[in-house]
């Protein structure tokens, strides 16, 4: 790919903001929408992303790489404790918009794509390194393996989203969960 | 509705138990193959139900009244708590082929019915009966309240049928949802 210009590069990032927001709200929405949001022309958006899929697949992957991130960030602290609860408690708040625009490439037809396949391993791997500094440090209980707690991740986060709970109810399972896990 | 003669009330059921069994695994098959699995001609499976997403819901109903009816049953147990848990495993197990039918009828742009809604008001109806019962047996806490517990019973179905999980997986991911809930 041949590099951008620093004002494409801003589009880009425009247009990557705008269609996360608009996206993660209304999956069905339409490009145009995400052009007005972003304050470009529907030209520049087709420019960067010449079908909607492609956009769609920017956005996931935008939003799994930041996850990603947040983990590896997190694996530094010190309470190895409230890193691995904290972030569990990000992916599933976070799930709704997420899951809308997952959802939304489905419907297109489409899978995720490579550079989305690869931050959700990224993400995958980072919580793993969460999970094991929580148990060493006592915090979690050794006995869970990484399949089933990533398994109550999915779950905890569709549980969330498909019954479009109230966030004090959401935290209320949260902590149902988090008794489970702790040693 | 008119009452059907006996030959017609057992091709009823017969299209019921194919269309359970063909959708359940494969939610975009079509009415042909149900009418050839349960030996029927295809004109009367249209008979019985004149489009598809009538005979989804008609699946997806009788699927939600025969959960509930076992929570009904299981009510009546002496030991509370391996009837709540005892449920919640049945309900997790059976998600995915109940799922796949609740995503048809939802891509063939239906709502589910009243139908449906009836049965599965009834079936977490009965659900709130077996958590009651076990929390007075001291079988499971009793500030888990019914909105929260009610979610982990979804997400435990979601997040079983999203990740596609091995029996196994699945039941450790419910030893440690299990754990969380126990007094």
């Amino acid at each position: 790919m041949r590099p951008l210009r620093a004002d494409a590069r801003d589009n880009r990032a425009r247009i990557l903001i705008a269609a996360e927001d608009v996206f993660g709200q209304a999956p069905n929405a339409s490009t145009e929408e995400v052009a007005k949001l972003a304050e470009v022309g529907i030209a520049t958006v087709f420019r960067h992303f010449p079908t909607k899929v492609e956009l769609l697949e920017a956005v996931l992957t935008v939003r799994l790489e930041r996850l990603r991130d947040r983990a590896i960030e997190l694996a530094g602290h010190d309470d190895a404790g409230s890193a691995f609860f904290g972030f569990f408690t990000q992916v599933v708040s976070e799930s709704a918009s997420k899951l809308a625009i997952a959802e939304a490439l489905s419907a297109s037809g489409s899978a995720a794509g490579e550079a989305a396949k690869e931050a959700g391993a990224g993400m995958r791997a980072a919580f793993g390194v969460l999970l094991d500094r929580a148990q060493q440090a006592g915090a979690v209980r050794r006995d869970a393996g990484f399949a089933e707690v990533y398994a109550l991740l999915v779950g905890a986060s569709r549980g969330a989203t498909a019954a479009g709970l109230e966030p004090a109810v959401r935290d209320r399972m949260l902590e149902l969960v988090y008794d489970g896990l702790r040693s």
